[in-house]
């Protein structure tokens, strides 16, 4: 199912040549993803996109309604406010829009929020930036309550040079060597605002700030940390790593069930 | 499977009159209980008492194991260091014996920790203590990330008065009325050392310690309190309710996936 692109102000979808609906509904979602193989529609997969669409579609009675969402996040990832638009002409308010969704989602995705948006605005075109949070737990052994959040790494981590090695690759770099596969075409510059490694007892939380990101590229990001943190490899490893351009170099991404979409700004 | 009941000091197993085996092995386990019928093993069920003896008997190859936890926590309950032991002749190390352990149990279900104990020590009738702590999340909107193990209560608890009302509960008391089914000859009486109340942001934790507790007495406890804090009912209400050792005078249990068995006095 391609994903419909309205192009601002021009009232039309390009894809259906449609007339656009009057109303432009942002829904906040949150959602765990254990049980989901990520955001985007598939055929014979359970994603959060396909079963919004379809609360939305029955609850609304508008078959062609057709949810935007700011990013296609992988198979496992957690969102506490994943942004996500529609259009409709619907007359029931954001309150009732909102309790119509939730009467039919599952418990593990769930409209937190509405609001009423621009004609043009669009989850993914429009998003000024994300910020992502991923969880390391490090103790020795292995703990079913915190498994579905977090990376179970059982080493000692040096935070401190985690941190240092996190803020070499803040600011405007080509990520080639920090991402999975690119999408032709598509530039592999991005401009990371924030790297934050920050240690409670035996949890980890790095948060990585930025307009955008390349496919696996906070996961590809923190498994490379890790890597630091356990003394692999070292700062300087790290730098010529993004310096080289190069897949080949690319380390582990860590997985994807420790890493949570915190906030989209706009 | 009825409970093996050794007598202290006897050195034999009540039930099989067989000599016990030469050590006595506590076990410390954290398990998430959403997938679990609770701790005690049932016929066509998946508990974690059932769990536990499968990798333990297949891992030390000892058909007669049996472990012996030290409560029957309710379907759904959580556990951080529940605290099981089980008579072995093996001669593995601890270390070994949990890695045996964790290499055959679930992700659910982990060893935190083993250690060697006196040969009459019993995981329930040795206990001293037990700590609970039971989260409700208080948020407008139901949370996906928090529903596994939070009561979500959309209502602006006041967490003060529900403080005030379980320092009333504090020492010893009949707890009748704040029990699911009692087994017959056992006494309802019960001594709580300490109800703590306290919020962060949303997050309501009630934790509960005392040297045991009754069936469902936390659950109905958490109920209770939370009736307070929405005002249905008054903190002299949940007096009254205590003195009538009746019933009928129960009000709601909190569901058990909000509560957790943080750890073991002994």
């Amino acid at each position: 199912l391609p994903e419909v692109l309205p192009q601002a102000g021009s009232g039309m979808c390009p894809q259906t040549r449609k007339k656009l609906s009057k109303r432009n509904i942002k829904l906040i979602l949150e959602f765990e993803g254990t049980d989901f193989h990520g955001w985007q529609i598939q055929k014979d997969a359970r994603t959060v996109q396909g079963v919004v669409t379809d609360a939305l579609r029955l609850g609304l009675k508008q078959d062609d309604l057709h949810i935007i969402g700011c990013s296609r996040t992988d198979a496992g990832v957690h969102a506490e406010r994943y942004c996500a638009n529609f259009h409709t002409d619907t007359k029931f308010s954001l309150e009732t829009i909102k309790g119509i969704a939730n009467t039919r989602l599952p418990d593990d995705v769930k409209a937190v929020d509405a609001e009423e948006t621009d004609n043009d605005f669009h989850a993914r075109h429009s998003a000024k930036g994300k910020q992502y949070r991923y969880r390391i737990n490090t103790s020795k052994e292995y703990r079913p309550l915190l498994r579905r959040f977090s990376w179970h790494v059982p080493y000692d981590l040096n935070c401190e040079v985690m941190q240092q090695t996190g803020h070499c690759l803040e600011g405007e770099h080509d990520f080639t060597a920090f991402s999975g596969a690119l999408e032709p075409g598509k530039s592999p510059v991005r401009t990371i605002e924030s790297v934050t490694v920050s240690r409670d007892n035996d949890e980890i939380t790095i948060e990585v700030t930025g307009r955008s990101f390349l496919y696996k590229m906070v996961r590809i990001i923190t498994g490379t940390l890790a890597d630091v943190g356990r003394g692999s490899i070292s700062a300087d490893d790290v730098k010529k790593i993004l310096d080289s351009k190069d897949k080949s170099n690319i380390r582990v991404a860590a997985p994807a069930h420790g890493l949570t979409l915190v906030e989209v700004k706009y």
